[in-house]
């Protein structure tokens, strides 16, 4: 039982505005209804006695409903919303459009829509919404031309128009849905709420979906990775690339959160992300209907060598791979198939192979342990039954209990054995590289299930210390602080060379003394931004040339800007960059997924490769591993051509410790550790940038 | 008129083995050439009289064909094909199987077969072939099921088996073809003399094939070059992952070229190389259809905003962009929708858009000269009669003579506007990403149209002196060279630092002080590989510790391997690593593409990163240049981040000159220089390594 039970299974719907007038829609809302709607529909209309035969009321209070949709102009919607509340409907579908996507009065309307759901505690879809549907009990409370078929798919989008094309195809590919759900402006219920309902309801299998944003990130991945741990969840997400990011936001007024933070975070909440309509259904119906494969081993049982090397380069593409057959198997193989077939995978039945050769060898195929799924791939000929092939198709695939994509190449002579396949649950592709990556989401979503999310790590710090040092912030004109702010690693245990600020030649050669070694000097100024350009740094200085040093970047300072508001000089013992290598852990604030941690090498590797990792923080310790992980110069942190190794554990845990930091204080927009020097030995965070904003502390 | 004219538009089609017995592949051949072929059959069989009621002869001498298919069994088929020849029969398609393909016999009578065409300068297809197809005639004189509908596309597979699926597929979607061939065992004619042919063929408007290998590779760039620069070329070439390289060689025994071969190679012929049967498709039909877009600004008109949002996604993804309009078509836009739609790219006409607006939307975008191609993207409405929009949108594909692409969303309610669409030569998709993908096929192709190509250099070089060095290798174990042959670099005119072999102390005290600064000092011998992990190498040496240098990389050598072959010290001027970026510049040789050459910046960049980029020798002195700039490290050598720029020029004219160099001698299998050092002011090839075969010297 779902937490949207009522909304999607209610008992008696009041349609606010419904009305016969045609081409209207509180007439096509009526319209759906009457179609198979179980349960009762009342019309609330107070210009009406009856409509369509249905005995209509003067208002929602006489209704006695349990959930309303309201087509009611926009200027008369809040009142009519209002007055569901009050007659304790709390179950609303907010078809009128006119709010928030239309800006100016739209938006204030779409504000005061929200203060009176929360003051009745409403289930509210919408407003700008198409409707809703659900096949359970036929209720197609939508202005939609088509109503869906019955299936175990559920899928809400945020385009209307989305939704009608969907089902126009989907009834005539015998694709059905449980509940469909346009999602409108997501005033009340957004993205997260229907997936967690959905995640609860038995007669949903698959979450499928068109998102052009989400609005609370962090709540989504929390809500997303329990459910995909029974129900997977497959998202196009629009507004991947910087045009669609634009587009999407002039379509629906959604403020674009970073692709970086979309990618990461889906990733997180164990979300399958489709590039295109054709990957989501491809990848919807595979999971809908077939079992997840126990290893990512495929087996392709072809008549057709050519297709068969297609496949192969599909299954390479993929995240699948070719099984080995375990020597028995080889064995039947060469028993079963004619001298000219091959019995290695592309398995090559040959040209001549019948039914029975055919299913002999997918028989044997998923009878082998190493083998976790199988293709059947067949060119048309003369001694092949399509029809009986995929009876026997189907099955094998039921007799093993093993995943099995299938590609009957052809036209027409296909058509009659796809329905037999389609019917099984078993789709079927022109092209194998389209029947490969249905199988390999299989794949994918096994290693969702697989997961084990751990809690971010607690570490003890102090809060305080760090505090104080953020509230300096509010005496800057630029909310931005530096090495000044060093304090911060301190407090948070992130290690860093030795140092210290000084304002004097005498205090700077007191800590000369005490750092052992020669010490790098630099200008500290929140007004200089540029130190190097103005010779404000100065590496390996020695003791004795200390207090000159000093004297000299002061002046620099100076003469360089006159009123630069300068807090003294720091002095920091030499990094090791020998031995270390320079990486960068960052993280900025995202509009909509909240702090999003990355890690890079430093330099060339960041600045120009992009070569980068993200996530969502707080940021568990394997989480933050696998950013060190999974950069393409991870090998120069493990040690590669002759390097030493670097303290992959100190990164680990200083990417952790910055992601507590951030997510302590929502004042910090942005903090960049670059470069954190990382040596066989340790970590050790150089330089320091950070902007906060001091309303936020 | 191509040059395989003969072979496609005989007028007497003798079949050697035709017979009546159903199930043979003769009486299957006979069939399909009865079928619908304009000209005459004479079935040659000794033991009939007649085949399927025609009138059989004895011997193909009686036959008076000018083209011959062999369908006897194997053992027989060799004679068959000599007494064709013998008959002036010189265009013969050998359909018969057991050749190449089975190895052992089949070998060497593959072989046997290549001789006797030879000897008759036969245009001979297969064997192994299913066969050929021309619908100019109606000539069908292939096994095959299915007999192609008319169209301007001609396709060749190496598959017999896809291009039965293919036709089957066709026929179904009215998709059409001039020729078919299946290319079979290629023993005489390939994949190169068909490109040939049908770019001289009037009738054919795109070459489409599917090939496991291609195999004689600068013949192939050079012939598809030229016949792209009219006719598109769009190939499906498998074996691209290593999983399908393996499985190309076990079906068609395949020599497998690199990869790396295949993409430089196909890409530097001009060919649109697909990764899949839809993407095949999705380019072909696009390009058989439709004009090529003057710009690679694409208009999305559509009446459904998320679609809208996801279609530009999609132009993200492609080598599309989304138009800009010029201030006229906005102001078009503005008075001709309604308030809440969006004149801005993606055109936004809303969800209640009847016809009349769809087409002047479309009209008004397409006049604007900043518009290169459009798309209609429409989801099903009550409002909009899709038929009759399909017409209005021919209309205006007309009316313009851009490119336009369908993407009319929905199931069964598109199936008439589609066809409709089909008719004009515009596919129509469900999803926009497909439709966007073939459109982006228009404008790669237009690019590849536009491209110049130019001659190599032609260098003035001293070919005697490296092959005097080259000679070396002959007495050589294991056919390596290294610092040794320096001077190839100089008979090829590439820069190196000032350095000598020398095999006394008192002669490497000579060098340096020849040699400005410090050198450098290498142990020189075949024998020792790695000579920096024995100390073989020593960095910035003065004068005066040279003797003793000298002395000290002897007795390592003499420790480390007493009977090395020492063939002395080499001396080197330092290079200055300071200002200058290392870079490699390699050659290898493919089986299929000969010498490959290779660019990349050294170390981690290439090791790890793979950084690198290849073309096919000889290059011209723009594909030089490309090499270049294609590499993600390419602002590296342009001077990114405060680096010195490197001389860009020096690379490029090295690349070349190396090409030179391994195409003057087949017998360089390998050649590495590494690094090639790139200052501001020039290169320097600091140290290199080649393979020579001597037996091809």
């Amino acid at each position: 039982m779902g937490t949207l039970t009522e909304l999607f299974a209610p008992e008696r719907v009041a349609v606010v505005g419904a009305t016969a007038r045609e081409g209207s829609i509180g007439r096509a809302v009526t319209d759906n209804l009457l179609s198979a709607y179980e349960g009762t529909i009342i019309p609330v209309n107070p210009n009406y006695d009856e409509v369509l035969g249905l005995s209509c009321v003067d208002d929602i209070g006489a209704a006695d409903a349990d959930m309303a949709v309201i087509v009611v102009p926009p200027k008369i919607a809040l009142p009519a919303v209002e007055q569901a509340g009050e007659a304790g409907v709390t179950n609303v579908v907010v078809i009128t459009a006119g709010f928030g996507e239309t800006g100016g009065d739209g938006a204030s309307r779409e504000k005061e829509l929200k203060k009176i759901a929360a003051e009745y505690d409403m289930k509210l879809v919408g407003p700008n919404s198409l409707g809703i549907m659900s096949t359970a009990n036929g209720m197609n409370a939508s202005f939609g031309p088509d109503s869906p078929k019955e299936g175990n798919m559920s899928f809400m989008s945020q385009s209307g128009a989305f939704i009608t094309a969907v089902l126009d195809w989907a009834n005539d590919e015998d694709v059905g849905f449980k509940d469909v759900a346009s999602l409108g402006n997501k005033a009340v219920l957004d993205e997260t709420d229907f997936v967690d309902h959905w995640g609860d309801d038995e007669d949903t299998d698959v979450i499928i979906g068109y998102l052009e944003g989400i609005s609370q990130g962090r709540e989504f991945i929390d809500t997303a990775r329990e459910v995909t741990q029974d129900t997977p969840i497959v998202l196009v997400k629009s507004g991947r690339t910087d045009a669609g990011a634009q587009a999407a936001s002039s379509h629906t007024g959604t403020i674009a959160g970073s692709e970086q933070a979309y990618e990461a975070g889906l990733d997180q909440a164990g979300v399958l992300r489709a590039e295109s309509v054709q990957d989501l259904f491809d990848a919807a119906q595979m999971l809908a209907n077939q079992p997840v494969p126990e290893n990512n081993d495929v087996a392709v049982i072809t008549n057709a060598g050519g297709p068969g090397v297609m496949s192969t380069d599909a299954v390479g593409d993929s995240g699948l791979e070719m099984a080995t057959f375990n020597q028995e198997t080889l064995n039947e193989f060469s028993e079963q198939l004619p001298p000219e077939g091959n019995i290695y995978n592309p398995v090559d039945i040959v040209g001549d192979a019948d039914v029975d050769r055919f299913r002999d060898a997918l028989d044997i195929a998923l009878a082998d342990d190493n083998v976790g799924s199988a293709m059947v791939l067949s060119c048309p000929t003369a001694v092949l039954d399509y029809e009986q092939l995929a009876k026997e198709t189907v099955e094998m695939r039921e007799k093993h209990g093993k995943p099995v994509a299938a590609c009957f190449m052809g036209g027409e002579s296909v058509d009659e054995s796809a329905e037999i396949l389609s019917d099984a649950g078993i789709p079927n592709y022109f092209d194998p590289s389209r029947a490969i990556g249905a199988l390999d989401s299989l794949w994918e979503y096994r290693g969702i299930q697989r997961r084990e999310y751990e809690p971010p790590a607690d570490f003890d710090v102090d809060q305080e210390a760090a505090r104080e040092i953020l509230e300096r912030v509010e005496s800057r004109e630029d909310n931005r602080l530096g090495v000044e702010a060093m304090g911060l690693l301190e407090a948070y245990g992130i290690p860093m060379p030795d140092s210290d600020i000084v304002d004097s030649p005498e205090d700077a050669l007191e800590v000369a003394k005490r750092i052992e070694g020669d010490v790098v000097m630099k200008i500290v100024s929140p007004d200089i931004l540029h130190k190097s350009d103005i010779g404000g740094v100065k590496v390996g200085v020695s003791d004795d040339e200390v207090e000159d040093a000093y004297e000299d970047l002061i002046t620099r300072a100076r003469n360089y800007q006159p009123d630069a508001n300068l807090l003294g000089v720091q002095l920091q013992e030499m990094a090791d960059l020998d031995s270390g290598t320079e990486t960068i852990v960052g993280m900025n604030r995202d509009p909509q997924f909240g702090p999003l941690m990355m890690f890079g090498l430093g330099g060339i590797f960041v600045e120009i490769l992009e070569d980068t990792t993200f996530r969502v923080a707080p940021v568990s310790e394997s989480e933050a591993r696998e950013m060190t992980e999974e950069i393409k110069t991870a090998p120069l942190l493990r040690g590669a051509r002759g390097r030493d190794p670097a303290d992959v554990d100190g990164i680990v845990e200083t990417i952790q410790r910055l992601s507590q930091l951030v997510a302590d204080f929502p004042a910090i927009m942005e903090f960049d550790i670059n470069p954190l020097v990382a040596t066989p030995d340790g970590v050790d965070a150089v330089d320091i940038r950070l902007t906060v904003d001091p309303k936020k502390l």
